[in-house]
């Protein structure tokens, strides 16, 4: 799918959904999609083998637990990426609004398909 | 080159340096960078033929104008995906704070290699 021809803008695009941990396509640039979601509470422990993983929190707070490191916590206007292969688990102790860029077809769930975390991305 | 493995923190990144329209590259996701710029002024006319290129607005305003079609107004956080192939001119009548996401090697001003503008993407 080409990239929508308009101005995306980003609360615009968050006002017009409420669920969680459902990423909403916002945008692609060449083969990667630009999500926008709420998360609030835990996510899975999951990994993409294939990709890296980039959040960029624009309100709120996120903890990204890593296996065998640090997690590390980010707050709006910071930007973690997660190594392709490394186990991570998103948290987020209050409602979190993130950017997620991964490759269009990137399950939200990694390797834990069957999670009942696991969503189908659509664009709004 | 692998993706850093911190945290990024978009203002402290810009703060760190004061050249307009030289991006500086903050983060790799697979084989694209994220690229902090500030930019004031006008650019130059140019396209790139292979990729689309993606504009994110942390603080100021930014015109993309646009060959053949209207140009478009961004604020802060919103963004606005150049498709491959369409010959653009960014314009900020402001010091404008932008996030870039492009292939690496992707030179800043396209098909026009030789201008003034033409910057070598570091990391900071």
């Amino acid at each position: 799918m080409a990239a929508p021809d308009t101005v995306v803008d980003f609360a615009e695009k968050l006002a017009a959904f409420d669920e969680l941990w459902s990423p909403k396509i916002i945008g692609q640039v060449n083969d990667l999609h630009v999500k926008a979601v709420k998360v609030l509470g835990e996510f899975v422990w999951h990994q993409h083998d294939d990709t890296d993983e980039t959040f960029i929190v624009l309100a709120g707070r996120l903890t990204v637990r890593l296996e065998g490191r640090d997690a590390v916590e980010l707050g709006p206007g910071q930007m973690f990426i997660v190594p392709r292969g490394l186990p991570h688990c998103p948290v987020a102790p209050e409602e979190c609004h993130l950017l997620l860029l991964e490759p269009a077809g990137t399950p939200n769930t990694g390797d834990q398909p069957g999670s009942d975390r696991t969503a189908t991305d659509e664009w709004i």
